[in-house]
């Protein structure tokens, strides 16, 4: 389950299956209907028999969704992927529009009249967002309708992949820090303080946390798709598929957890509902199906958000430790690498997709990879001022002198998920690139030596990235930095680092610290280590408690594209002091060649 | 109408009053009744007549709410005023409660049964306010319930004062930059827009900025009690007690407005709701009595914000002017009060009254004053640490040498609204003192050397003051600024640098820009410049149009606190730059004397 490269399959007939969803809509009398590229657990990655989205449009990107009409069709994407969708997509079919700019509700409230039915499936819709679009679409005397007998997209696809059924493994208690029973019990407390009978979860990463276990249903994140119930007291339910669960881990998981068919949970909803338990769910991250489940049945559900969430964000003892161990893995095959690509880089030999499975082949070497952690970002020149560039073998770009390669990769280990991003010279940089590289560099600094107190959120320090951005008339369009798991989804919340970044980070989380600037036509420059969330000694004379950053990832940046006189003294002496340490760890393990390429790449500069 | 140092009047019979409250209760069958600060506009000032709050407990700060019940009651104040609470209020009578960490509906929770009902003045409390606070309430069972027949205290309070009766004047149109007329029009775009028929304005900021009227209703604050309905379309009403409009003005008013009795609004809002007008009400300033009373009579109303606060928070080209006129004016005020200062200020001859008093002083010398903008904070020494003192007759300090004073004034000019914050050495500071007063000089520069793009918000500025502060392990527990308004509130939203500053900042806004530093028993720093939002030029090789502050205020900071080793060179540049516009613009209008200690305080550093 490594990369592929291959070109996303792109339907041949996709005007066909517009025409064969809008023919179902007639035959349902409903005006139109919704296709997002969510799936049942709300997933970022979703696995192959939910790709309903690109099934019917050819997008492949994400995060979207289409609304089809029964003479008119749009896919709407984020600025992310405004441009990847336009060209994915057949113009005749969709018209591509970027959102928040663009919205399906006001596009819906243009085209269909007062008193118009469109459907949803429920499945794959947020209580939250159903809510919201039901009360946007009302103002325009628009009704939105679940079709509940399944999705329309599912019976119109002949040939929907077969759902995995790849085993599930017990994550040991060693890697994981705490056993399931803790878990649980940690659960069932913030229930029982919230006065809940049971929670209802519904995310991927959330269900493997919880019980200590992994799957292999979607490509680099190490999950199984399953639900769980948590009542307040007693053992909780696993639905799943027990096709997944060999005797011996199904014997093991029995001690703690019922274990139940997936379809089964709608019953245990409606049993709830008809008992009017105090069922949470979270309006966020829970398919609006459920809320139907268990409401049809006579409950009232109580909102909160999956408790799961803020547990499994603060990493224990353990699960940091394994950080540190699996980053410092990491940091060797990167070294390797980036020695590798300096000997080979401007040869005209190497192009993205083969220094991307190097790069892959490093990771393995270390006799660990359990997978790589997403779809590495090969870019070289123009293609790195795309945010999320993916090379495939029939549109690569070959790496010669002149302009800037970009990869951003990571790893799965069993100890700890990793997530790495460097800009390399290929050839003689100008004095152009070295500034930007600069002016990256100090954003990335800025956000590593971050001091702050209790209480600050996300948002209060991605603006440290920006302000020497800023200065210069520059700026860039993603967050600066998002939430990672351990051994877990390389995105994971609640905590970022971003103009949304509203929770209050707390020690033991980790997040990226990934700046960027992209240059469309010439080239993009993003730097991107991953940090952890730790306690800081008191300072002389200080009356607060503060935080700061301890940084994972052991990675040199690319002296030949700073200028020391580009920094300020203290952020020169925290690069140095950087390289230093990741000379002192990485050089130990390495083989005498990659040595003498760090020593050099981690001289002191300046 | 200027400042008053008499002590604030806590009424002598506080438990008197408390138990005749509790006796109307029971005549009521209420289990307890809600006793806000706020007035029925929502006034962060409110007038004599409204002072409900400090009548019954004696607090009287500017935030706040009392909740009593048949054999309990308790105060509600934020961090800024437990300490004055505490002290003003009868621990026999009331217990004092810091919010947000403490919540009236938690506290009633635990104190009174399931279906009790709790009664509130409709008139105080805002549409928002009482949805939020009927949905805690409902989680614990209990009923809030409006008591329409007017306020419970007001039929105790014997010696309510009587309204103001101050007479409105116009505002000149070439200081407002744009005459009522255009005002009126622009709201009625908004309207016709969103598709409303009309919106009741209840801000009386946001009627005096409509109309271009003035009044003198509220201390310190130029504004007149006054409610307006504007239609999409027709002339607006003001409504208002006719007493206050001369011949003159009220002719002049009624070529664009209706006039009409305060009262006559209920009777409005009825027929607007029997008509089923699409009203517009800002649930977050609006008081729930008004949209029960359009609702009670059929209406149902549209949710959105009072429309004149976006409007008045961009100033135009003529109040911008007025703002830098009216920032020289009261910047030679204080420059004569700092050079009185540095004269008096060790002699131990001078009180924390009497200096706020000759202030005060050399700002009406200037012959525009129309009043202070607030009272003056006056503070020496430990009185610093407090956020907000403010000395009286009977509890003044009196400077002396070895700590610092901090004063924090403003003025209220025909052309504009100042609020300006400088602490000053008495004698010779400590080592500590001026590292401290370094770190706040940091942040504050920080802030005034911002460059930002479209789409920044408050929020996004305000870390940049704490990150000095942060490095040395300290903070500040208040916003860094606040809005300002022209010839208005000295405190006008939307935009303000916070936390909480979540709109976003464009041309023309005005704003204080004041970190600060308190040690309790020690001393407060607090420097406080206010900035107009501007945009910048382009910045070469830059890819985004930016903005920037333009410092208004103009007042040099004390150099005796500034070692110019602490401040980067950036930092060092933008103090020695300042300190030379400060010189050229000030000194050309100051006496002799005053022109050699201001060439002294401004000449170059370091």
């Amino acid at each position: 389950m490594y990369q592929s490269f291959e070109a996303a399959s792109v339907g041949p007939a996709n005007g066909e299956r517009v025409k064969a969803l809008q023919r179902e809509l007639k035959a349902r009398k409903l005006r139109g209907f919704l296709v997002p590229h969510s799936d049942e657990h709300q997933s970022e990655f979703v696995p192959p028999a939910a790709e309903r989205l690109a099934w019917l449009t050819g997008f492949t990107g994400s995060a979207g969704v289409a609304v089809v009409l029964d003479r008119a069709a749009a896919l709407f994407v984020d600025g992310r992927y405004t441009l990847q969708a336009r060209a994915q997509t057949d113009p005749e079919l969709f018209e591509v529009l970027q959102t928040p700019e663009a919205k399906p509700s006001a596009w819906l409230a243009g085209k269909v009249p007062k008193g118009a039915v469109v459907g949803y499936d429920p499945a794959l819709h947020t209580i939250r967002e159903i809510q919201r679009l039901t009360e946007t679409l009302g103002k325009s005397g628009i009704k939105l309708e679940p079709v509940e007998e399944g999705n329309l997209i599912d019976g119109l696809w002949s040939e929907r992949p077969k759902a995995s059924t790849v085993p599930v493994v017990l994550h040991p208690v060693e890697r994981a820090g705490k056993s399931a029973q803790e878990k649980i019990e940690a659960v069932q407390a913030v229930l029982k303080e919230e006065k809940a009978d049971a929670v209802l979860v519904t995310l991927l990463d959330s269900v493997a946390w919880l019980f200590n276990i992994r799957g292999g249903d979607i490509k680099h994140t190490p999950v199984a798709l399953a639900f769980a119930v948590v009542p307040a007291t007693g053992r909780p339910t696993l639905y799943i598929d027990p096709a997944k669960l060999a005797p011996n881990i199904r014997r093991r998981l029995e001690e703690y957890v019922e274990i139940a068919e997936i379809a089964a949970v709608d019953e245990r909803l409606k049993t709830l509902g008809r008992a009017r338990a105090r069922l949470r769910l979270d309006p966020e991250t829970t398919a609006i199906r459920f809320a139907r489940a268990f409401e049809s049945a006579g409950g009232k559900f109580a909102a909160g958000a999956d408790p799961c969430i803020a547990a499994k964000a603060i990493k224990n003892e353990a699960e940091i430790e394994g950080a540190r161990t699996a980053h410092l893995r990491d940091g060797v095959a990167m070294t390797r690498f980036l020695a590798w690509l300096d000997e080979v880089g401007s040869t005209g030999k190497v192009d993205e997709v083969a220094a991307a499975l190097k790069l892959e082949g490093f990771r393995r070497e270390s006799g660990q990879l359990k997978d790589i952690s997403f779809d590495t970002i090969s870019a070289f020149g123009p293609n790195g001022a795309i945010v999320h560039h993916r090379p495939t073998y029939a549109a690569k770009e070959t790496l010669k002198s002149g302009s800037l390669y970009l990869i951003d990769s990571g790893g799965q280990y069993l100890d700890g998920t990793t997530d790495v991003t460097r800009t390399v010279a290929i050839g003689a940089p100008s004095a152009e690139m070295r500034r930007h590289y600069g002016l990256v560099l100090k954003a990335h600094i800025a956000v590593a030596t971050a001091r702050f107190p209790k209480g600050t959120r996300g948002q209060d320090l991605d603006p440290f990235a920006r302000r020497p951005l800023w200065e210069a008339g520059l700026d860039f369009d993603h967050g600066t930095g998002h939430g990672v798991g351990s051994y877990l989804a390389v995105h994971e919340g609640p905590q970022r680092l971003s103009r949304l970044g509203t929770p209050e980070l707390e020690p033991g989380m980790i997040l990226s610290n990934e700046p960027g600037l992209y240059f469309e036509g010439l080239y993009g420059i993003r730097l991107e280590n991953l940090v952890l969330v730790a306690p800081l000694a008191a300072v002389p004379g200080g009356t607060r408690e503060m935080m700061g950053f301890e940084t994972l990832t052991l990675v040199p940046f690319d002296r030949r594209l700073i200028d020391p006189k580009q920094l300020l003294p203290w952020e020169l002496a925290w690069l140095n002091d950087y390289h230093a340490r990741v000379r002192r760890e990485i050089e130990p393990v390495l083989l005498s060649d990659d040595r003498a390429w760090l020593r050099h790449a981690t001289a002191p500069i300046g």
